[in-house]
């Protein structure tokens, strides 16, 4: 840039108190309108946009240069800020009272026509608009998207560092451990046929730390997992992620709560109300899930009682094969559902795994007259008169049901439950509510009847449970917190094992040899022999936060460069194949296996 | 932890002020003594060391706890702040003034023996202080090395987003270029025979982000280079990696170098004068370097015309050859160099490349009488009264020459130059100087006669320049500036080319055929098409940086876990084996090769 053309201002710092100064300014053609002779030009940067007088009669030269301009040339204009004629001001932007008549322009990088229109989401494919990231990125919902997240990490990292929190980096290059998600491997050139491992989390580090007695750390740092892809994940994914010492569960909350009030205060501008606070086993008999959107409440309740009052078999069903039975109540005053709206419900816990969505109307009367229900006459008198008098009934009051095994009542009608909340807009969606789930159980028991951590291996029992360790470890409930905000997981921590007798015992029940333990964690073990603190800590996933707090709908619009679905960046083609000297230099070659060769 | 052991305050803070206060305090048992009955431990956290008092007549029980404390315990303790009786203050802690008389004690976990004692570096091999890095930690260099390093990240983040620069982080699966370092691969599972690689730096995203028109970015962001390792590099490195828009090279200059300031403001409560500059030929003329130390002087001077003057074959051979001879002159007020001195600066210019260190002390007298050197005779007395005269030499002065190519010469004095900077202490080790380099070429010229890019490829040819480029491309500069502090290159940055045909060019002269061009930046080449602005930026190595601030010698030295110079975590044994299924997973196998099956 040669001296003369310096800008002065940014578009977000010209207003009327800028009236009769004169500006150099630089950004892009967003519109272009001629009026007769003269041509006016919305020129944006990422603070702003404004709009270029340019009159013949002013400056023929800048004249002809803004008629050469087209959409997205990238143009520096040299005026003075005036007020725009009675009558024309824009309210819509920020500089829509004022405009710059232009004195000298100068194009600074012409555009090709665009493959598409910026501001034409709804007509191009995600694959042409991730191609042309770059393009989709100018979109102003994408750009407030980065810019909010932007602001995020920052409030964050305030609110943490005035916390005593102190920022330390670890290593990318870790090594592969024998729990968790899959990992990415990176073959190491020095060490033939040895790899590094792309760390899940920093986790194991984070605790070292806190055995070196850093006190509080915390670091915003990817995590990796090469695991299939939903909308709501990515290969690489962004934790804010923070380990404390001499701290409780109770303590972590109180200061976390504390630290994520006054980041939602700083970007959004809003006071929170304290967190809610529910158990996993309230939150999944209540909800059907371990993340529950508080955001309304629509409990699940339980019916199982009734199956001896009824012959409809469906219910009775349930319950002979250990199943349960559960009711949720739309309240008359919450809205009408009409018979496509049960349609629709239907369709969704069906794929929840129920098998179909038994409902019923309440209307005046007794017994089988109280309900327009297609079941009615099968779930008979008693039982009816049952449900009604249990759940308070009221004529007017529509109630679902779902029967079948625990897991798939409570994930189907958890499922309705988040969809009447929505078609029946039981929240105002701009809303966020907060809550933490705790006495989550340390185990969960695998399809194949082993016992896996249900958080993570070095999740600390609650301390009341650890003598049930041995004999029942099932019922072992666990020092750990999540963090729920309107139906999604945001943070998930616990209070950590310190004691390395306890880790290994951990260790052991989760079916882990005293070898293998030894060879993945050995390091960890042997640095709580040393001197560890309690200590316990949390992460929140960065990029669902601020999924939410945009209001985006996948974790793709808040993140620069996504990967597809398919795991790739359509924008720079990766990943691609490299060199057989490239694979050489680090001693392996490629071994394609289809999934037949794999079943073999 | 139990309600009751709540820590009330860290031991930074406590002080005079805090006397007759009740506290709790939680930290290591860094010292124990036994006066008498009476037990004195110095108890230590991350910010600080109390001593605590435990005497049987005000607590036995305290008292019992601490008669069972060992080195490293984690210890909780409730007492009161008391002031230490006269004349048993110790100024040496800032808690020297008080110590705390216990009420309550409690041992939080016991420690093992260590296996080094945590003060005791120079005994301890590195290898055992990597292995257990987490007790390493605990040496209060390496806490307060990393202390540091949060500091100028924080820093450098509040100085850059006051600027409006602002985070945004992009992929660390990337793919493989062919220009750069050798670079980390990573198998895809879902592309079979695909790889991604973890990047060198963000260089093409964020030119990418300025063509989006986020105008100001900047990331804290860990870099990859598969490298043989020196004492100076790591497998992954950290940049404080920044780009912006609508400048040229003068203002990212001023920009960085007030950012730069500010955060040795912050961080050394040191205020900066301006940064010197110099331009690439002057500094490896002048210091035989591209990063001199310019805290002292002691220029190499060009000696080359006496080379007609004498018979001195060293001399006249490096001319004849088309080498050079260049002299440096120590004056006598520097300090004295004595034998020994000059034997060990002839090693070090000989591990330089020369072949030897030719010097002469200056005495009263004229021609050879005026050398007492062991070539006074050889030179002759009409180039000693030419040297004597061009160099102003006075009696007491003493003069090294270098004779040999151009890069031998400049290497080895330069590398005489720091050590006589060091020996003679021409400089305050504790100040900062930094400098500017710039005006480098934009090409050099590889041995195999191809010309590679010096920075880059996308740095911008000087504007001046640009018409050299098909011509005479080894003569054309580059819009580059490096920032060097003591000697070392602490930030590298340019203006990049904007112009998709420039480009072009520049690839071309770099011999990469338009479609390898395509292949590899087809996506920036494009990008560059759809209006990008003119823009340039600049990238810090933190991990150097803070080395210097902290007056370490070796990067590991602030870097939490790094890997040893064979490319190795100590502590977590990582690079390891990974399971053969795991391999079939990711499509590869293992082949090693030794380097004699490499060869044939």
């Amino acid at each position: 840039m040669s001296k003369s053309w310096t800008r002065t201002h940014h578009l977000g710092e010209i207003s009327e108190r800028s009236i009769d100064e004169t500006v150099t300014i630089m950004g892009w053609v967003h519109h272009r309108r001629d009026h007769g002779h003269v041509v006016f030009i919305d020129l944006r940067d990422r603070y702003g946009v404004a709009q270029l007088v340019l009159d013949p009669a002013i400056s023929p030269d800048a004249h002809q240069v803004a008629e050469s301009c087209r959409h997205e040339y990238v143009l520096a204009a040299k005026g003075r800020v005036r007020r725009r004629p009675d009558g024309m001001d824009n309210d819509s932007i920020r500089t829509g009272a004022i405009e710059i008549e232009v004195h000298q322009a100068k194009i600074l990088n012409p555009s090709a026509t665009l493959p598409f229109q910026i501001q034409d989401q709804s007509e191009t494919h995600e694959n042409i608009r991730l191609k042309y990231r770059y393009l989709d990125l100018r979109r102003p919902e994408l750009r407030d998207a980065l810019v909010l997240r932007a602001k995020v990490a920052s409030s964050f990292r305030r609110a943490l560092e005035y916390e005593r929190f102190m920022e330390i980096e670890t290593p990318y290059l870790y090594k592969s451990t024998p729990e968790g998600a899959r990992e990415f491997l990176v073959p190491s050139r020095i060490h033939p046929g040895s790899f590094f491992a792309l760390p899940q989390s920093p986790q194991v580090f984070k605790q070292v730390l806190m055995v070196s007695g850093f006190d509080r750390y915390y670091q915003i740092v990817k995590c990796f997992r090469d695991e299939d892809l939903r909308s709501d994940r990515q290969p690489e994914f962004t934790q804010v992620d923070c380990e404390l010492s001499f701290v409780g569960q109770e303590e972590v909350m109180t200061l976390m709560e504390e630290i994520t009030t006054q980041v939602i205060k700083d970007v959004k501008g809003l006071s929170l109300p304290p967190f809610k606070r529910i158990s996993y086993t309230t939150a999944t008999e209540r909800y059907g899930t371990d993340k529950p959107d508080l955001r309304f409440d629509l409990p699940l309740v339980d019916l199982s009682s009734i199956a001896s009052d009824t012959e409809f078999k469906v219910f009775s069903q349930a319950i002979s094969l250990g199943g349960i039975i559960n009711g949720l109540v739309v309240p008359e005053n919450c809205g009408n559902l009409s018979r496509k709206d049960i349609d629709a419900l239907t369709e969704i816990v069906c794929q929840h795994g129920a098998k179909g969505l038994a409902w019923a109307k309440v209307k005046e009367g007794q017994g089988v007259e109280s309900w327009q229900s297609p079941i009615a006459k099968f779930v008979g008198d008693q039982a009816i008169a049952e449900i009604n008098k249990t759940l308070g009934l009221k004529p007017g009051d529509t109630i679902f049901f779902g029967a079948d095994d625990y897991k798939t009542v409570k994930q189907s009608l958890a499922a309705l439950r988040i969809e009447l909340g929505r078609i029946l807009q039981l929240y105002n969606p701009q809303s966020l509510c907060f809550a933490w789930v705790t006495d989550f159980p340390l185990f969960e028991t695998l399809p194949n009847g082993k016992l896996a951590a249900c958080h993570h291996p070095f999740t600390s029992p609650l301390e009341d449970d650890i003598p049930l360790l041995s004999a029942k470890p099932e019922q072992v409930r666990a020092a750990a917190y999540d963090l729920v905000l309107n139906g999604h997981e945001i943070a998930g921590g616990s209070i950590r094992i310190h004691d390395a007798n306890l880790q290994n015992q951990v260790f052991q029940t989760l079916g882990l040899s005293p070898s293998e333990a030894e060879e993945t964690f050995g390091f960890l073990l042997e640095a709580l022999r040393y001197g560890a603190p309690p200590h316990g800590g949390i992460a929140f996933g960065l990029d669902r936060l601020v999924m939410i707090l945009a209001g985006a709908t996948s974790i793709r619009d808040v993140i620069a460069f996504p990967k597809t679905n398919k795991s790739s960046c359509l924008m720079t083609s990766s990943p691609q194949e490299v060199s057989s000297d490239e694979l050489r230099d680090i001693h392996i070659r490629v071994q394609k296996m289809s999934l037949n060769a794999k079943e073999t």
